[in-house]
């Protein structure tokens, strides 16, 4: 039995071959191929494109999923072991993954990290304690990291400009009015660099650089791919020649858990919005985001609207990848 | 592609052939003629009826219909062109639009108006921008119209009394303790004009009378169709010879985003209620409602138990009308 | 046509036949016997378990099942006959019974008591009131009692113990930092007596007795049965000898509706945990619950986690007693 909760646990031949049955996918949508299997869709958090693509896309392969809310509608989970659970949580995480094994042939998790410490958050807690309890395989939604975007990223760039080693990413911070987690930041840059992408990591300042053992990770993948990682502070050095603009908001590590003081911090820095003038730095490139963006805040209307712009393929992508995503977790090969 | 917004979008020809449809999906329900289609169901307010007759119309024709709640589990929405959106809203219509069209064959909302400024709802922006930016057909459940319901009170009333020509439809205010849209108030006038009924407007004070497009609107049907419509404040005028007495609450536009006022003004009216002795006046009316009704605010349990109440006939009838608007939309005919 | 809302309403033959129903499912899950069936599940109050199995039970019978929450994106119902609704409430269960009827198949309903007045929850006044009005046969999903985890207890010990005449259940209170209904004790008393156990019902003292119509009912079935119930509040009485452990918190009834002086008498009570030295005095029993559980409040980690409880198995036999339940109202018989 394979998880799916982070794609370092998983070769890039492994990877690519995902992607390949999701192209596979793409072109013949409808293949009844998990008729009376079942998915449970955890979500702690808000979604709009996770939530509708896992259920359209287990309904086009014959199978049913349901969501389900803790916390709202359904009980809250305790996550840590050993606890007296005398507090909100109303069940422990060892009965819901026990018992939604016996009803399910696939469990998945949305689980953002709590925002009050980080030390605790970084090492990914709930969806661990999620996959030690579960008897059948685990999907990451997102956590800390958000693996299937990573395999829809991939599959966009592919589409748009074939062999992605050498190419230029440019991952560069937004600035929302949310404090927000660094899941996709950590994807974007582990994904990129095991595909022997050249990423440039774009922040405002070494306070907005990512945890160390992401960009330790980022740094092995790039040394085995021979992709290559940076941190620039400068918008014209992470633009310059850029195949790839990748657009994403994330809080500052050392701020975690102290809103106020970040939105401080933060609010200096909106010039990093993604417009026409740092567009035209680039090599023509393309700009993604993962969704949801808030326009004229991380981006303008018109890169948003442009056609280079990839992020409404990157979400479709989203429903091919869980696919065939769903497919290989359960051993059954599309056709 | 052809969306549905609006039945005075759609020749009163169009309208009785879905109706038509729809009594072939009442004698034969089980139609698997969308097998693998599936449908976004965005509910922007609650909903009984919309919400289980989407979906079980979609599975009884073999379609997966799923439900998305913006601000609810879902991102907020903003739906206005070239905002800043620094605010609550966490995503655009543009975007929901475009990735639901890459999931979905369908893409159906409700939005019912934000009760603050009339002279923007009543553009009815939020589902003409939805329609703007959506690749699917998209259906209107419910904004300041409500032509879903249009069409089941259309099966229901040809049903009960066959020909609706020349028929007496008295369309009676009702105080209610919430303030409420007009949409179902709009939307009956329109229809029962559109298919040449004489309609009496019963409202406590000019106060109460339609926003002047949907008077206009109803006006130019009855012209056409040869009906009439009039509005009364008497309620002995109203009632007198109706064949059908429509049962409804509204706002007053003068008062729009004013509860506190409202409320002052509309309290001296529950004499507006719909009881027995009201009913006597009739020619052996039937009564309707759209639901959810207030018991002995709005009607007495003796008119809505009694056998001349079609109001749950009338909500059976949506499941009717929406399956074969599905069909239509997407270009499949009924067996 | 006929409910689920009590087990006293069914033989204990009848129930019997449900549970052989069931151990066929459990071997044989996909059997499409209900197609083109729809079954609306409305939950007033949160659920994993029975929200989760009765979706998947209905898909892998080929039945669609809808989830609809009243107050959470769903209109309130007023359960009360006769009410002017000028309240909280817009809808009747009138309405929702007759308009549910015409839409799916079954109507099943969680509903927790109120925790205000308990002559009037002891009635069981809701799933009462979706019964009188409802078309299509109705299925108790919790109210004051809990039929179908009943079934799934009965299943559960019969797969451990065999025949259960004789056998010595000890039903223990244990404490809990939230105020909790006397369901779950209800059925478990009602449904061990119906089957012809020895049922002692532990708890700290008078003011956890159940209600004195349950607690005659379980003498009655006592009576029938050849079994036996005693009340105790020595906790050594009620592990001596036991088969069957089942753990379960509940209210006081002479303190319904103040949770704060409840806290003051129950919070000295926490020695009812069930643990491995209480375990110890019985007679190698297995340990049930019916979820969620608080882990080491009302049992410790090592009680939960030792082979010999079954409250996971318990669970996962409510998806097959759900499954031969539906069919039965349905009047569809398993291969």
């Amino acid at each position: 039995m394979r998880h799916f909760i982070n794609t370092q646990d998983w070769a890039v031949e492994e990877l690519q071959a995902l992607l390949d049955e999701a192209a596979g996918l793409k072109s013949r949508p409808l293949q009844p191929l998990l008729q009376g299997r079942t998915v449970a869709l955890l979500f702690l958090n808000p979604s709009l494109r996770t939530r509708a693509s896992f259920q359209i896309g287990a309904a086009q392969l014959g199978a049913t999923a349901i969501v389900l809310e803790p916390g709202n509608g359904v009980w809250g989970i305790e996550f840590d072991s050993g606890k007296v659970m005398d507090g909100k949580a109303e069940e422990h995480i060892v009965e819901v993954a026990e018992v939604l094994s016996r009803y399910c042939d696939l469990i998945a998790m949305r689980a953002f990290p709590g925002f009050k410490n980080w030390q605790y958050d970084r090492e990914d807690p709930l969806i661990k304690a999620l996959a030690r309890y579960s008897r059948v395989p685990v999907i990451n939604m997102e956590t800390i990291i958000h693996p299937c975007q990573e395999l829809a990223l991939v599959m966009t760039l592919q589409e748009r400009l074939g062999r992605l080693k050498g190419k230029k990413l440019c991952l560069t911070w937004t600035w929302n009015p949310q404090p927000l987690s660094t899941a996709v930041a950590n994807s974007v840059t582990m994904i990129a660099t095991k595909y022997g992408m050249n990423v440039s990591l774009l922040c405002p300042s070494p306070d907005y650089v990512l945890d160390e053992r992401f960009m330790k990770v980022a740094h092995e993948n790039a040394a085995s791919s021979g992709g290559r990682l940076a941190v620039t502070h400068e918008i014209s050095e992470g633009y310059a020649d850029a195949d790839v603009v990748y657009a994403n908001s994330w809080g500052s590590l050392p701020y975690y858990g102290d809103p106020e003081k970040e939105w401080e911090l933060s609010r200096a820095y909106g010039r990093f919005i993604v417009d026409e003038r740092k567009m035209a730095m680039t090599n023509n490139a393309v700009l993604s985001h993962c969704l949801p963006v808030r326009r004229n805040v991380e981006a303008t209307d018109g890169v948003l609207d442009a056609p280079g712009c990839v992020a409404i393929d990157e979400a479709e992508n989203r429903l091919h990848v869980q696919k065939a995503l769903m497919l290989r977790l359960l051993g059954v090969a599309g056709r």
